[in-house]
């Protein structure tokens, strides 16, 4: 098939459960998308990675396309070191929890050597709002992504910062808290993930309720989420609202500091808690005005993502296989 | 004088009270040096950038060359800013205190169309350290200024980090109280610069001294200065010791943030207060490493800067020049 311009590219996100696949093509339009488990291999990553390469296979030509015609595979994972390619201790990827799996490379060999680009989800989620979401024309702009953690990609002059060693932009471990601090995953104590995170707010939300007796609707669930957090503040729970305004809070004032490093036009928020927008919004912003130096009072912006959840992290993925 | 090459450059250090020059070659020696004040020009920024480039053609001259060898004048100034040229709203000089003054173009005006390159004091350290100093061959380093302010200058790829609008890199405004913190001269509270400048540290020491009857010799003085602590804790004053044992801790807790953005290779130091280095250097490190993620453990270093003190600003800004 000689001739046949490389004009589509694949974008994989790969998540603790599931990993979703994506054939995509220049103008960021998803042709076909596929996925498969990630969390059924155990410890045996060349048995995922099999599996992978497969479902890639198949949705290039379930879209109608062949695999010559692909430029390359950008895959956006937890602790995943674009440097490197490899996906090294990554505590919810139990096929690379406990050691460095050189993902790039084995991925690629699966493919009969077709390239691969790797990074953590954060950073492709920046890249995806920079080249199709609420980042286009943005050159200096930070990405917090508000799920079961608080990840984050920085991008300074129109690139996403990687640092000595591919693991710069670790914003959701920076401390908010030094005085008994919440314990965080990451072992350390008072970072800004163990308060803002969906686990986090769900978190404050079983503190409050054990340290007070205020009625609350959310008293009468045996396991709170964020989404019950969310659903609670829709229908007026007076908790349920407070637990957005102190989580907005903390992340407002975290952003401040954040603003400082970079002078950044822009912080950009996605993921799950981020759909909590109408909550977030006022109390983020509010707290980010208080704590910035007056040269950047009212000139940094707080936006939401405007791709679709599912198709970020696949676009902000593939978007990294055009630089291949 | 047509076909002089261009094989020298001028830095310019303002200070609050003093201006430095200093005439360059391309290996990092400064050939000559000469200073003004920078503090008795009112209001007047016309007279003051007048008398500068006197100064600096003087200081061409006198160190045996012609204004036509040299390619231009790299500036160093507390809120210089790159992109626009301008020194505005900066709190210690008089002339450009509350309004913004277009200094590159003044000064290039008074010396005949000589092009001239502006940053803040900082940034300018940060490329003097890069460029002939402890951060030669470094690519990613965070640079933090230790004096009566806290200053920073972020190296990333090998270029200063200037943000969107030229003001990025104010680390020294980021907060490390958020309970009751002490004002800070931006308006702030709480800023690392009101905990860790040598202005921080000696009111640290008055606090403490207020606070408690435990004999130091520091009682004894009218006005403390972070030289006098520096100077009590050589002589074994257990306050003092303890002074630098605290900063160094804030210090260090602050490094593991700013690490979490960049991953940088290294942290450098400069600064009056930076030569404290036998008493800052232990806790600082402590710190850093007890709040570094894991995957930084021990790999981040902290270096004080290799440029005499006299030298480094003036270096720092005339490399900014070779890029002219």
């Amino acid at each position: 098939m000689e001739g046949l311009q490389k004009q589509f590219v694949v974008g994989v996100d790969i998540g603790g459960q599931t990993s979703k696949i994506g054939l995509v093509d220049a103008r960021g339009d998803v042709l076909f998308q596929n996925v498969i488990r990630t969390d059924i291999y155990g410890e045996d990553a060349d048995a995922y990675i099999k599996d992978l390469a497969e479902a890639i296979k198949a949705c290039v030509e379930q879209g109608g396309k062949q695999l010559e015609e692909v430029r390359g595979v950008g895959v956006g994972a937890p602790n995943g070191n674009y440097y490197t390619g490899e996906i090294a201790f990554a505590p919810n990827i139990v096929w690379a929890a406990n050691h460095a799996v050189p993902f790039s490379k084995l991925l690629s060999e699966a493919l009969d050597g077709m390239p691969v680009s790797l990074t953590n989800d954060a950073n492709a989620a920046a890249v995806g709002e920079m080249a199709y979401g609420a980042a286009r024309g943005m050159k200096n702009f930070i990405m917090i992504t508000l799920g079961t953690g608080v990840g984050s990609g920085i991008v300074i002059d129109g690139k996403v910062v990687y640092g000595s060693d591919g693991f710069a932009g670790e914003l959701g471990h920076t401390c908010v808290e030094r005085k008994n601090g919440r314990p965080c995953g990451c072992g350390k104590t008072g970072c800004l993930e163990a308060y803002c995170s969906a686990m986090g707010i769900a978190r404050t939300a079983r503190e409050w309720l054990e340290a007070t007796d205020e009625p609350s609707s959310l008293r009468d669930l045996d396991n709170i989420s964020s989404k019950d957090i969310f659903d609670a503040a829709k229908a007026g729970d007076a908790m349920a609202l407070r637990l957005f305004e102190y989580t907005g809070t903390i992340l407002g004032r975290s952003f401040a500091d954040f603003v400082a490093f970079s002078a950044p036009e822009a912080i950009v928020l996605f993921g799950g808690l981020a759909r909590a927008k109408e909550f977030l919004y006022e109390p983020m912003k509010r707290a980010m005005e208080d704590n910035l130096l007056k040269i950047w009072k009212g000139k940094v912006q707080i936006v939401f993502s405007q791709l679709k959840e599912s198709d970020a992290a696949i676009l902000g993925a593939s978007a990294l296989a055009w630089e291949l």
